[in-house]
């Protein structure tokens, strides 16, 4: 079983190479600002998201070759379960990030947040919701960082 | 340019067919339990998982054949831009879900929160980090309803 999944967009980050971007829970400080540029043909589907502080954005690692079942972090080196880690070799090269909108002009997204390269992939955007916000969370491995 | 992924896993959920389960912002009241089945080859993957309350479930909406860039949300049934809702019917039917992590056992886990249906195809795993706790958000449409 396959599935197929084609780009509605693509990111426009200053960072254009994979591996000088922060990673791990830093990842986010200091937030990188640039671009979801959604493409003409799903710009419609933008109507409502203005009123978002917040949206995930659901892209591809376009870049990552390999995948591997564990992954070692930059914060502590160990050897993890890629499952208990946003490293970009998983066996679905899937990413995961939470971005803040600053502005929306047409297809155009200006965000805060990015922790992906220029030209990543756009697979889809949805609204963060207050549902998102977990309380009284724990972190396993990286509950002892900050 | 298409991109391709595999499923790593399956959710076992009390909701059989689709249409049948809460959605929109009271989708998590009250928490439907069941279980994530990961495949033996990806087993491997979930050292360290246990360690974490919450994760992300990226899973492809398998039974939407059709796509849309509106969606009509049960909680307003107002003409909403699909990237402003989490409706399941958008150009890549990929869906997102946190739940809550009650115990591994193995390939298994048995979690909280699971708002998919029997058999819906699990695509990815990641741990829900602090960072991912916003403060101060906006949620558009959604912040007339509770």
């Amino acid at each position: 079983m396959e599935i197929k999944f084609k780009p509605i967009g693509v990111v426009h980050s200053p960072v254009k190479k994979k591996g000088t971007h922060r990673s791990g829970p830093h990842r986010e400080h200091p937030p990188v600002k640039g671009e979801l540029e959604i493409y003409k043909d799903y710009e419609n589907g933008l109507k409502d998201v203005d009123g978002f502080s917040h949206l995930y954005v659901i892209f591809a690692f376009h870049k990552s070759s390999d995948s591997s079942l564990y992954a070692y972090p930059p914060s502590d080196r160990q050897k993890r379960g890629v499952f208990a880690t946003r490293s970009p070799h998983r066996p679905n090269p899937v990413g995961l990030t939470i971005v803040k909108l600053i502005h929306r002009q047409k297809n155009i997204l200006q965000v805060e947040g990015l922790d992906m390269i220029e030209g990543t992939p756009i697979l889809d955007l949805k609204p963060y919701l207050n549902g998102d916000v977990k309380t009284d969370i724990q972190t396993g491995w990286l509950s002892n960082q900050k």
